[in-house]
């Protein structure tokens, strides 16, 4: 009888020390892989999958599922900051790239801002494989930083630039850097508000030398031509790599808007150059970013978020193919900082219906079509006309037309006409607007997105906020370690997960 | 090479037919499950435990995870329809309990609503097992009824009151039946709307027997006291419970208003009592619906649904109590049938910021609220003062009070006025109400969710539907067969999952 209730004690103790992973580190028995690629589709959630997926089958893919959904293992985990449960992408970034939680816009330093925190890419440096960060946003951006810089504020942009080039690492592709030449006030006033406890903290004056000068110095080419990423071949190194085609905010074009450049290199493309010129006998790491699935999401814009995550897909077939031909060697995850825009498949408006079939009428992003929008405004100067923003709407998300299911209601209308009067006609500064208007647009342009909004409605689709959610998002593994990123976790695990990997 | 050839199409082969799960079913190895639990929060997506697991770190709870998020196993699933991509509790349930998709409002049946399909509680009973029933609204409701009735319609509560007692399980407890006595004329005009293909399917007329008289025929009793229902013990059989503190629609009345009741029955205790009675050698099978998460959700009312999913919690933890005496025994999986609500942890109005500590300030649920604000409205007809409701809306919410940082805006006091106004003065009928009208307040009393959707906002969430949402919901498993439950599948895997078990 005693020997029963040692075996039931031993056993309750096994029960409470099984966390919620199947697999925890400490009883990992795999190998250490060689390759390693680290996905991240910021600000994609759940829904932000399983719309794109739903969204495939609703238009008849062959194959519905996105690829990494096919993996054999996956997770979910809690992505709060230290100090916000709403956290953002440089403390969610840091603790993917670290294994450690931190305050909101910290980059690879702690909590305290006041300790550097080592990042997987460094540590794979130090084990003698190559590193490579590939971005479709600047490379300066919270997310990609987290991989290569330690700074106390997200904007400290031209500080975080030369941390790039200090860190020695073989490939950064992405959208260039946003101030190479110094932080603009704006930064400044935003690295004022995150200053830490890093006494010596000092802000950039003027005259200090541009960091792409700085990079060059350091060894660095820099390409940004259609044919220079193209050239680029095995045995390269010490490569930044712009894309030519930049949208706002040194960023990649949005997939959606790809039609508008002749010459157009894909996230997927600077992923396959990325293996080119990293593949080594020592192995790699590779951090892959789908950066503006999060931009998107921010302005509520359902069908470029689609598009965008299939550009991801994109970047993923490319390393499944590269994973095809070293099975036993190679790790691909593939998860998210945060989810944004609280997306969820239902909408007050079409209550328990949705056809998302209707998403592929659109035919501009949020940005491109707010840049029509402005063109107008422009060319009718104080004789702008309801009914032109109207046709401009339907020529661009098929609105208003019965034929496609799309037809205005009167409350489409009601609202479109609220929001042509505050685009055209409100000179007031925005921030003078009241909580009523903030909830409608928030900083958003109102015809836009309140078209974004209605258009989504249609399709049965809504979202909760302009900014992020505290949202729970998921992980998808294949490969040598992919049992360690199943079950229900901490966003600080990925980091932790990766980086025992490498050390092994 | 060749043979080196071979090696790696057979490990392409692997590869592809590796799913979405790190084990299945062919592949299971392990023993068949005695002690088998499935509980269902019925509208319980991702955010509904999230939320309530950041409301517990918030307000200190020792433990701030839910017990299921300890479990080892952990995965999601799709939950459509065959016809439509939303879902709701019947094809919902009916999948979780049969492994086969069917279409909405099909109970048991498939698609075509031609073929009844066998559920895993009959599997159970084929196989020898006692059979629980268990939930915290009718009996008849949706997904207890997918468990054990087969029916064209959800509608058709009379009919699935009959099936109850035809099943002769040996437990059944919740809220009674709702239309013991024939289904009511609404009833008939859904069942109408959801006829099938059986051609000889009729509608009951009056006259037929009460189906707690025909229950008692087949030898079951009838419990609905307090100490009736506490006198049970191990051994009674055939046991139909009635929870005696119903409230609405015959359901137990919701965790928050509990304080409301002398005698109030819990979830956990109805399955405390179910292993009681269903306790045997040859094992048991055990659906447990936390049913009222779904009913908060509708009802966009946030702090309801967070101790709805904590009345969840303890009849888990009744479970997980008999698994820890046997382990290598028990299966126990908390899964859901739909998410309803598209509830986000991020608001338009409160941006990145967040404090679910506020929510801790409503003390009754918008079920409870409306009747507060229906008996003002009788009590003071035709002399009703804003300044009256907003003091109500003071006392039950907190809204209002500067010092709990719960300060009305003056966007809220627009809304709630015009929300108010809504409420008291509008006579005209709920059909004739136009879309933006709807867009607001749906078809719940507009002064109620007017107030949940700006308490909402305060501490940081944000609903997008009054219905359910296509967003994927989690499961989590421990014991035996547990591992089955990893990954990102369908949720007719759950289905598949349990009878595969079942039948080892």
């Amino acid at each position: 009888m005693k020997t029963y209730s040692i075996i039931i004690s031993m056993l309750i103790v096994l029960i409470t020390q099984s966390a919620a992973q199947s697999v925890k580190r400490s009883e990992y028995e795999g190998a250490k892989p060689k390759y390693v690629f680290c996905f991240i589709g910021d600000g994609m959630g759940f829904s932000q999958i399983s719309l794109t997926e739903r969204y495939l089958k609703a238009t008849d893919r062959k194959e519905p599922k996105l690829n990494w959904s096919e993996f054999p293992y996956h997770g979910y985990y809690t992505t709060h900051a230290t100090n916000r449960v709403i956290t953002a992408s440089a403390a969610g970034g840091t603790a993917l790239a670290t294994g450690e939680k931190t305050s909101v816009n910290s980059i690879g330093v702690d909590a305290s801002k006041t300790k550097p925190l080592l990042n997987v890419s460094e540590l794979s440096q130090q084990h003698g494989m190559k590193v490579g960060i590939v971005t479709s946003v600047s490379l300066d951006n919270a997310t990609p930083a987290s991989f290569y810089a330690h700074q106390t504020s997200r904007s400290k942009y031209y500080e975080i630039s030369l941390d790039l080039s200090k860190s020695g690492f073989n490939y950064f592709a992405g959208g260039g850097f946003k101030r190479p030449e110094g932080n603009d006030k704006k930064d400044e006033k935003n690295i004022d508000r995150n200053m830490g406890g890093l006494g010596s903290d000092k802000k950039v004056k003027g005259g200090q030398p541009n960091s792409l000068d700085v990079a060059k110095q350091r060894g660095y080419s820099i390409i940004n031509t259609y044919d220079g990423f193209h050239n680029l071949k095995k045995g390269d190194d010490k490569l930044i790599v712009s894309a030519p085609q930049l949208a706002h905010a040194k960023s990649i074009a949005y997939g959606i808007d790809q039609g508008r450049y002749n010459e157009y290199i894909s996230l997927a493309d600077l992923t396959q150059k990325g293996i080119e010129v990293l593949d080594n006998k020592k192995g790699f790491f590779m951090m892959v970013e789908g950066g503006k699935i999060d931009w998107s999401c921010h302005a509520n814009d359902a069908a470029t978020t689609i598009k965008e995550v299939l550009e991801l897909e994109k970047a993923v077939e490319v390393a499944f193919d590269f994973y095809k031909k070293h099975p036993k060697e190679t790790l691909i995850i593939v998860c998210a900082d945060h989810e944004t825009g609280g997306l969820s498949m239902g909408s007050t408006t079409s209550g328990m219906a949705s056809d998302f079939t209707l998403l592929q009428h659109q035919n501009v992003s949020y940005n491109e079509f707010k840049k029509i929008i402005q063109a107008y405004k422009e060319e009718h100067k104080d004789n702008y006309k309801f009914e032109d923003v109207l046709q401009l709407i339907t020529k661009h998300f098929g609105l208003g037309e019965a034929n496609k299911n799309l037809a205005f209601t009167d409350y489409d209308l009601k609202r479109l006409k609220d929001a042509f009067i505050s685009s055209m006609f409100s000179e007031v500064k925005q921030e003078s607007h009241d909580d009523h208007y903030r909830a409608l647009y928030g900083y958003r342009d109102p015809i836009t997105v309140t078209t974004c909004h209605i258009f989504a409605e249609k399709a049965g689709i809504d979202w909760t906020t302009f900014a992020h959610s505290a949202n729970d998002v998921p992980v998808s593994a294949i490969g040598v370690g992919e049992e360690l990123f199943n079950g229900y976790f901490d966003n600080s695990d990925i980091g932790k997960n990766l980086m025992f990997l490498i050390k092994k």
